[in-house]
C-alpha cells in the first residue's frame, strides 16, 4: 500500500477545521500530521471539540512554531480567518514549495487585484499567489485543480449559486442581468466566533436577512458568472439566517432566453451534471431540502416552471460546512494528490 | 359599563382557534359565549390547549348542535378548512342575519366566482356571500370592514406580502410585470394537521421550498395587486417552511419606476403607515427579523437599496398566528363592533 | 383614576430586563419612569430590542446618572449582574428610602451572611439589607413581600422546585433526605451573555448536564427546604441545557413518609394551591409541559405515582424568565404597591 | 477479496431502517440485496428518502414476496414494529435456518415469557425462539452475539442506562434498590409514525415526560439489572422528549456501597471500557453531550460526585438511532459474520 500523504490543518480549532478532521479521520490515505490553532495551542483536539475523544491526533500548536520545510507535508488546508491568510500562505511557499495548499478562506478567491481591493479595502498581500489560484469550485475547475499548487475554496453561498447558474449562463440560456439568488443559511456558516447574533437566543425561533444589498461574496459571483457568460455579470443576492445548524438553500429566479422552458434549463443541468458524483439534478419539477445533503459533500438541485411564462425557478441545496466549505477542500486535496475523487466523501445524508 | 359583546368560535381546536381564545380571553368587551370543534365535542378546551388550564372557557360542542338563531351572537370566528366553510356560514347567514362574521378560510377571499372555481376546482357554494365579503385585509379597508356583515381575513402569506407591496403598486412605483416574493414561513401555518412532512424529524435542521410555482394563495395576491395597481398583476412567489413555530418573512424583488430609488419606496411606505399602530417600517437599509414580532399583531417592514440600480429589496415581517390570522381577525372584529381597534392586540413580542 | 406608579428597571438591557419591560407596557398602573444600561447608554430601547420599536419608552441612560432622590421613584427593578447589585441598592436605600425594590439577582436571597460568604466567596457588602430582605417567592411569602422593601426575586430553578416541594416538606409528608432534582431549561437562563457555550450552534440540537454537583442555587435552595422542614435539608439537583429559548422542567424523585402515596402528595399540593391564580396542579398521573405556560406567569405541577411503592415523581414547569424572574418580579411589586397581584400577569401560554 | 455478504433489511422505510441503509452504504463486506416496506412496495427508497438518489439499492418490495430460502441471505435486519416480528421472524427462521438476524423491535429482548406477557399484554408467538435469542447488548454480551442466530437488539434507553450501571451492579458498587435514571431523549426515537404529539410545533420549543412509572423499556431493564447484580432490581425511570433530533442523555443518581467514591465508581467504569472501541469514560467530573456522539456509534460517560456524600451521578449519552439502534445492529452484524467490529461504524460525530 502506498504511503499515507502527510496533510496539515492551520486554524484546525473553527468548525471549518472540526470539519476537515472528520472527514480525514475516516480517509484511508491521508495522515493528520500537524494542527494548529494559535490560542488553544498545548490543548488536545478532543478537549475543544469532544468528539474527537480517543481518536489518535496531534496536539495542537502554534502556526509560528511549525517548520514548513522539515515537515514535508504534501499538503496543508488553510482554514483561518480571512484577511491573516495571505501573509501565512506567502511564508508558506517560500519555506516549502512543493507543499500543495488549499485555502478555505477569502484570500485567494478573486483573480482580480483590483476587485480584491475594493471589496476588502486594502491591497492584497500576495498578489503573484493571487494570480497564480486556481478557484476551486472542482465540477468547473477539475483539470486546473489538479495541477494548481494553491486553489482558492470558494465560499458556501457562491458554491450554492454557482453550480446551476453557470451551466446555464455558459449554455446563453438565462438572462445574465435578471438573476435573482435568494439564500438560507445556517448558523453554522459564520463560524465558532463568539457574537450576540448568533446566540441560541438570537437565532433561534425566528429568521432575518442580513448583508443586504452589499455582501462580500457578491465578489465572488460576479467573477464566475462574469466568466461563464463571456461578459460582466451582476446578480441580486440576499442572504438570511435561517435556525438550523447546516445547510444552504439557494431559491434562484432566473428569466429564459430565446424562449427557453424550465424544462430545457433542465435539461442542460441533467446533461451537465449526467456524470458527477456530488452534484444530483432532480426530476424536473421537484425541489431539494437541505436535510438531505446534511453532513454530505451532495448537492441536490431542482428547476421548476414558474406560472409566469419565460421564468424558471432554481433550488440548489448542499450542507455549508462540506461541500460549502471542508467536503469540497478535500474533494480538491483528492484531485491535487492524485487520489480517487470522492475518497472519504461517499457518505449519504444523517437524515433524520 | 357596556355589556360584554357575545363571540363564539367554529373549528376552536385548530391552531388558529386556540390564538383567538388565547387573545380574546384577554379582551375586556368580549365574551367566548361557544366554541365548537366536531371530533373533540364534549371536551374542555384545556383538555386540548393545557395552556387553558383554569380558564373560564365554555365546554366544546358539534357545530350541528349550536342554535344560532338562539344565541344571539354579536361576532363569530369561523375557522374551520377550507371548503367546509361556505355552507356553514350560509346556514349561520340564513338563521341569524344580524351576526357578523369574521372568516378565517380562504373561502371568501376571492371577489370574482370565476377565479375561485379555477383555483379550487368547484363551484362555489355560497356566490351571493362571496360577492358581499369584504377582503379583511385592515390597514387597506378599513372602512368597508366596518361596515361588513361578512369579512374574509386574508391569507398569512398573502398579508405579509400586500401591506408592502400596496401602497407602492397604487402610486405606480414599481413595475408590477417585476416583483418577485421568496416568503419563508413557521410550521403553525400548516396547522394541527397531522402529516408525515409535518413531524419535527422532517421539519428541523432544515430548509425547503414547497407549492413551487402553483401555490393557491396566488390567487389572493393577484386578486389584490391587480386592484392596486389598476390593471391585472400576476407575480412570482415561493413558499418555504422553515424550523420555527411562529412568523413570516417575505423578502421582495423589485424594480423602480421612472427612477425611483429604494429611498422614495421607502418614503412611500413611511407615508402610507405613518399613523399606523401595527404597522413599522423600520429605517432606510434597516431589515426586520420574524421574532421581533413573534406572538404580536405588528409587522415590520425594511427597504433596502440592491446594488444593481433601479431595484430594491424589500423585507416584510409578521406572525402568521397573529397579524397573518387571529389577531388580524380580531382587529377586524374590534372595528365591526365598533371598539377601539387596539384592544387585545398591544402585546409586544415574546423574545427572546 | 389614581396616578400611575413611577417604575424603573435598572439593567433594563438584558433578557429579563426586556421581559420586564414587556410586562410592564401592558400593566394599566405604572410608567415606566427610568430605564439604565451602562453599555447601552444613551440608546434607545428599540435599538436594542427591535419589538419595542414604537412604543413609548425613555432613552436608556447610565446608572450613575440617576438622581434617587429627585427621581420620587414609587419601585426599582434591579436586574443587574449577581455581585454587582448590592452596592447599587445600599446607595439607592440611602438616598431614597422610601422607594421600594425588587432585585432579580441572588444577591439578597441568603438571609445568612455566612452561607452567602460560603457560596460567593466574599463578604456581603449589604449585610444590614441582606438581613432585611425578604425572599420573594409570592406563593409561599405573600405576606412579607407585602410590606416589605426589599423583596429578593427568587431564582428561576428554585422557584420551580420550591413551589412543589415546600408544601410537602411542611407537611412532613416525603423524606427531606431522599430528593432527587433533575431540572432542564432554556437558554434564556443564561442571559444575553455573549458565550461560546450559548451560541446556536453549541446549544441547539442536543442536551447536556452543567454545574453537576455545584450549582450555586443550591444554597437556594438549602435554605428555603430548611425552613419548610424545620431542619436541616440538603438535596441532589442537577442543572441541564435544553435546546429551546424559555422554559424549566424540574423532574422531581421524592420519598413518600408514613406510607403516603402519590395520591396523597397530589392531595397536600392539591389544597396548597387550589386558590392560587398562577399555580396548577394537574390530575393526579398528568405530566405538564413547558410549553403550556410559554411567556407566562403560570406554574403547573404534576405528581405521578412511581412503579415503586412509597416513591412519587413531580414534575414542575414554568418559563424562566417570566414566573422565573420578571413575572414574578411584576407579581410582587403588584403586591408591594397594593395593586391587585394578577395584573398584566394574566396571560396564557403562546402555544404553539 | 472474499465476498460481499448477503443482507436484507425488513421494514427499511422507518428511520431505523434509512440508518441502516446509511450505514451500510459505507460498509465495504456487504451488499444490500433486499429492503421490504409493505407500505411503499415498488418505490425506490430515494422516493421516500431522497438523501438515497443516486446509490444502488435495490427497490422495495412487500414482505409476503421475499423467497428466504431462495434469497441465500447472510443476515437479515428486522426493524418492524413491536408486535408483528415475531411471526415474521418465525417464518423467516422455518424457511432459511442458517440466515442470521438481528431484530431491532422489543420482541424478543424479555428472555422470561412471563415477564413479555405480563408487559405487553399477551402470549408470546415463538416463544421457543425468544429463549434462543440472545440479548444484543455488544459490549456485555459480545462472546454469546457472535454465536448466535437471533440477536434481540436492545433499545435505546436501555443501552444508554445499561452500559454505566451494568459494571456497577456486578462489582456490588452501588445501591440497586437506590437508582433513578432521569432520561432525555430526541423525537426520531418514535420514528416516523404520524402522530399529533410528534408535529414540529408540538415538540419544538418545549420539554416534558412522557410514560411516567409505566414505560414498558423498563422490562428491559430489569432483566439485565437484576442479571448484573444477581438478584431482582428495579429501578425508577423516567423518559422525557426533548426538542432535537437525536440522542439520548440519561443523567442516573445512584448511591455508593461500602463507603465508595464517585472516584471509585469512574474507576470501575474506566477499567470496564479502557479497551471498547465505542465506550468512552470521560475524566471524573466532565459530563458529556450528546451532541459530540450525533451520528456516530459512540458512546460517553462521566461520573460526578454529589455534593451528598456516598452519592454520585452518572451522565450517559449516545445516538439513539445509531448506537441506540442501527448502529449497534451492524456492531453485532459485524461479530456475527466474523468481520471486525468497528467496520463502517468508525465515523465521528456531525457536529456543529
Amino acid at each position: 500500500m502506498a504511503a499515507k500523504k502527510r496533510i496539515a490543518i492551520l486554524g484546525a480549532s473553527g468548525y471549518t477545521g472540526a470539519e476537515l478532521v472528520r472527514l480525514l479521520l475516516a480517509h484511508p490515505r491521508v495522515e493528520i500530521a500537524r494542527l494548529t490553532a494559535d490560542r488553544k495551542a498545548g490543548q488536545e483536539m478532543a478537549d475543544i471539540y469532544p468528539q474527537f475523544a480517543g481518536a489518535d491526533l496531534p496536539r495542537l500548536v502554534a502556526l509560528d512554531g511549525v517548520d514548513w520545510a522539515g515537515e514535508a507535508l504534501d499538503l496543508v488546508f488553510c482554514a483561518l480567518p480571512h484577511g491573516t491568510t495571505q501573509t501565512v500562505i506567502k511564508a508558506l511557499v517560500a519555506a516549502a514549495p512543493q507543499t500543495r495548499i488549499v485555502d478555505l478562506s477569502a484570500d485567494f478567491r478573486l483573480a482580480d487585484v483590483h476587485a480584491y481591493a475594493h471589496w476588502y479595502g486594502h491591497e492584497h498581500q500576495a498578489p503573484e499567489l493571487q494570480t497564480e489560484a486556481v478557484y476551486g469550485l472542482t465540477e468547473i475547475y477539475r483539470r486546473q485543480i489538479k495541477q494548481a499548487r494553491l486553489v482558492a475554496n470558494p465560499g458556501c453561498y457562491t458554491t450554492t449559486a454557482q453550480l446551476p447558474l453557470i451551466p446555464l449562463l455558459k449554455a446563453r440560456a438565462i438572462e445574465p442581468a435578471r438573476i435573482v439568488i435568494d439564500a438560507k443559511s445556517g448558523v453554522s456558516g459564520a463560524g465558532r466566533a463568539v457574537k450576540e447574533a448568533n446566540l441560541f437566543t438570537e437565532v433561534s425561533e425566528g429568521m432575518h436577512a442580513y448583508g443586504v444589498g452589499h455582501h462580500r461574496h457578491m465578489a465572488e459571483l460576479d467573477q464566475e458568472f462574469s466568466r461563464a457568460a463571456g461578459k460582466p455579470v451582476i446578480v441580486t443576492f440576499t442572504p438570511h439566517l435561517a435556525p438550523m445548524n447546516r445547510g444552504i438553500l439557494a431559491t434562484i429566479y432566473v428569466e429564459t432566453r430565446r424562449k427557453r422552458s424550465a424544462e430545457d434549463l433542465h435539461g442542460l443541468l441533467d446533461k451537465a451534471y449526467s456524470r458527477e458524483p456530488f452534484v444530483h439534478v432532480l426530476p424536473l419539477g421537484q425541489v431539494p431540502q437541505t436535510r438531505h445533503v446534511r453532513a454530505t459533500n451532495h448537492v441536490q438541485i431542482g428547476v421548476v416552471q414558474d406560472r409566469i411564462e419565460g421564468r424558471a425557478i432554481i433550488c440548489s441545496v448542499l450542507d455549508n460546512l462540506t461541500k460549502g466549505a471542508s467536503g469540497q477542500a478535500v474533494q480538491n486535496m483528492n484531485l491535487m494528490l492524485g487520489l480517487p475523487e470522492t475518497t472519504a466523501l461517499e457518505a449519504r445524508a444523517v437524515f433524520p
